[in-house]
């Protein structure tokens, strides 16, 4: 039996782009005699829906596409995800399901039993839990058809208190039962650095466990925030892996039943900061492709944040699609424009200079009247991260451009960024990536050409709000604060726990303090594309008025 | 048997000040002879926790705080809401809960079965369902006791496609087969002003299906966007209401047990306006209280959305601790200015007038080299809306003020704002409510005094971002607009079925193009207080790439 895996990008609630993508892949794998062609979890539709789902019209969208590509399934089976309607008027109305096609027909319809309902899931918002188990007979062979967590028995540890050990069910065990010869998994599971390697252990140890093959195969692409990676892979029943697809990409494989006992794919290692670097320019070049934009504007400063944002915008978009203003203010010095100007040039890339200090001056001389001699403080620093910010709008509204948001994670995490200043921008890109993996990446991009200036990498950072600032004035070393913050947001560790881990007691308090008191800020920063196992955005979510 | 009900308003996370209050309660109702007092659900941590429960220091918390409130339950019992873990180690490790204590200790706990996840609702999340039933058995009289959802075993209907009509198991069913005399139920059941009815309704319905009272404990108070009305109440076995608690207040009840069948409350009629408004008022007072804030500004155009905002915060916060910016460009009308300064006086709180011509045409100078000769458009209204965005920000900063957001419900669907310039503000007061609404609210404000001038409530809607501008050249008028804006976004309808209600069809295809393009703005506002079935925020989930 020859099974293909088809590794495809899908567009949420663009039925037309979706269901052409699945024919054009079952046609080329009829013309190479594959028996059966596998995709990924909800690929009808796109993954996450969300509330497109509580929408009659698109339900009824998915029913019509899904009868569209049921009749080209002649001389050919598929494996393919989509929502499905619950006849139980008991319980949810949908169920998150695995569309079983053979012979033109819609053969059978699994459903999802382990929904996920933790850090960016919340499946049981749409989805009925299946309760009914059982297998796909095809040409001599006993399928155990499974989506995504339904392998996932236990859950990763991750220190969240409110998280089970284990599910109460176990699909695994009870289509077991049924002597399976192989077990599909459809999945749409997103990248995260610090997870991946879970993921793949699940499988092996899955495969182990019960002595079965599976047949993995996950959806790449970006949606907004989410960032799906692909690695879909076949996995034998001694728990190796005898094929495995490409990262990022779209890409397809045809592989013989019969021989991957005999098969072992020789996995390369890549360091996370290239996988970061790879899901971030996926993550952005699909956020314009799928919102219809073409070109990104953003300002540089001559810093790192925005010299490792332009070259990830230039990977993903071409140098021609992105442009830059430099903003320099009386506090800018001589080398970030120096250093900002290089990059550009380095790049080809089309740069302006508009200096703010009149239109700063312009704004404290109407608001003088009113602050009076107050000294100069956090407002005024303020005002001219919003006059930047309200300048690179000016050109987005003007030319149609999208803003780059260029904040990092640690600076999220404690609120060193100006709201509607520097926080602007239709996408974060470097949200969810710490400061000191900024600084990896930046030497990363450099492997083999000085494209960012040497300068811009090892000199102190600084906002350049005022004279002579450094981030070190009102932030502990980014090493410390960056250990500090994973324990506290990846980690869900307490204040005591990260102490015991060998922090002083005031460095921790006064980091942990930063980050609940601007949960506020937070609230208004744009989708960030994410890249770790917390990210902030809809992942994770704390009350804006708690006492911490 | 003396039953006391305990309306009261909790703060996440503050369990010195929850505890304080519900120990309190007991030591009054303890002096005037009540058997049992009954709180509210999760009144221990707040209600919605979120996130918080996934922090094991947070439990820890919850359990030392139900310890200490035990100890107070001699001579006197309680029930109280809090989570509890879940022993079995398969399954979410913690339960939503019912405490019920007697004699100095936890004499019981009884779990939530019926688990919300739709709109603002995520317990799932959190949470295991119960799965076991049974009575509490007090005074020789058997209590059954619920949680909140627990009673709706049908869900609201509101054309939401992925819900379910019916829950799959029914709490209330169970229990009566054990034979209660009444039931408790409490609850954390936001305001929203269409299905308060549809509460009520719920309560005695079920009282008359299954013959029995029931106590019903609501918390009151809000946590960021949502509002809790208390509204608490005793029904009869009849389904007659026999008390009845305030809205939006603190507020306590003692009632005997067995007059209850011969009492029967008068409600009085209360119009949905002025809801909305007792809820805003509410909202905003403790948006302020639970983040330990004194002081709003808000910039003042002399339309009537900065209007009604600014009575609700005098309302709220009281006239000295609201401050507003009147900031007129070149387009503003002589009459705005003399409409708002009429208002600010009215309300006798303080104005100060910053016109913002010299730093337009600074910004317009500096972006001219780029911009060249290309015609004003939408690029340059904005810059105007950031403008003033940055100076109200600007005093924010420097005194410590929160700005509110003044943008309503119409515009936040439509997209007819800008981006950190009117959208900025640590919190929106009517982005739940929509224009027509505002205007009624309005008149509401002025039933017996006139403090809004007429003027500002009669005159056509203006932005003045640019010459005699009217929100009638880009919008459809307001009647129109909401009532497809309702269909499409509180009902879930789809264009073809709110066209077939009587709508031009070029109008409702425009309006669900500009609300489904207008997403990306939406994701980045402040958090909205939300008084109706389905406000825009964390209850309405719609991924930003989708093709619609």
């Amino acid at each position: 039996m020859k099974i293909a895996l088809a590794q495809l990008n899908y567009h949420i609630g663009n039925f037309k782009s979706n269901t052409a993508k699945i024919i054009s892949a079952i046609e080329k794998f009829k013309s190479q005699k594959a028996d059966l062609v596998v995709f990924s979890e909800l690929a009808i539709c796109g993954y996450p829906p969300k509330d497109l789902l509580e929408r009659k019209d698109f339900i009824e969208q998915t029913q019509i596409a899904l009868e569209k590509i049921a009749e080209k399934c002649v001389d050919i089976a598929i494996v393919v995800g989509g929502p499905s309607i619950n006849p139980n008027p008991k319980g949810k109305n949908l169920y998150n399901s695995a569309y079983f096609m053979s012979n033109g027909e819609i053969a059978s319809v699994h459903n999802k039993t382990l929904l996920p309902n933790y850090d960016i899931f919340d499946e049981y918002r749409y989805f009925e839990p299946n309760t009914e188990f059982s297998l796909i007979n095809f040409k001599g062979k006993k399928i155990a058809l499974t989506i995504c967590e339904d392998l996932w028995e236990k859950q990763p540890v991750d220190n969240n208190f409110a998280k089970s050990e284990l599910y109460t069910i176990s699909p695994m065990e009870e289509l077991s039962k049924l002597n399976p010869d192989f077990v599909i998994n459809i999945a749409a599971s997103p990248f995260s650095y610090n997870q991946q390697d879970y993921r793949t252990n699940i499988l092996k140890s899955t495969c182990k466990h019960y002595h079965l093959p599976i047949f993995y195969v996950n959806q790449i692409g970006a949606h907004a925030e989410l960032i799906f990676d692909g690695d879909s892979m076949v996995l034998n029943s001694k728990g190796e892996i005898a094929c495995r697809l490409d990262y990022f990409k779209e890409d397809f494989q045809i592989i013989d039943l019969h021989n991957i006992e005999d098969q072992k794919y020789e996995s390369k290692n890549v360091d996370y900061i290239e996988k970061i670097h790879d899901a971030l320019v996926l993550g952005l070049k699909d956020y314009f492709v799928k919102t219809g934009f073409t070109q990104a504007i953003l300002g540089l400063s001559g810093g790192i944040d925005s010299a490792v944002t332009l070259v990830l915008a230039v990977r993903a978009l071409g140098k021609e699609n992105v442009r830059v203003l430099l903003l320099p203010s009386e506090f800018s010095s001589d080398h970030s424009i120096k250093d900002a100007v290089e990059l550009a040039e380095n790049l080809g890339i089309q740069y302006e200079i508009v200096p703010i200090q009149n239109i700063f001056q312009e704004m404290q001389n109407s608001l003088s009247p009113i602050f009076k001699d107050l000294p100069f403080n956090v407002a005024e620093e303020n005002i001219q991260a919003r006059i930047r910010g309200t300048l690179l709008m000016g050109l987005s509204n003007k030319f149609g451009h999208i803003l780059l948001n260029t904040s990092n994670k640690s600076e999220a995490a404690v609120g060193y960024g100006t709201l509607y200043g520097d926080m602007n921008g239709g996408l974060s890109v470097l949200g969810d990536v710490y400061k000191s993996d900024v600084f990896k990446m930046a030497w990363f991009m450099n492997k083999e050409v000085e494209i960012i200036p040497v300068n811009t990498i090892v000199k102190p950072p600084s906002a350049e709000l005022r004279p002579d600032q450094k981030d070190s004035d009102s932030l502990p070393d980014y090493d410390i604060l960056d250990a500090i913050l994973f324990r506290y947001i990846e980690k869900n560790m307490s204040s005591d726990e990260i102490i015991a881990d060998g922090f002083a007691k005031e460095t921790v308090l006064k980091t942990i303090s930063m980050v609940n008191r601007n949960e506020y800020k937070r609230f208004q920063t744009p989708p960030i594309l994410r890249v770790s196992s917390k990210a902030f955005g809809f992942g994770r979510k704390i009350p804006l008025v708690a006492k911490h």
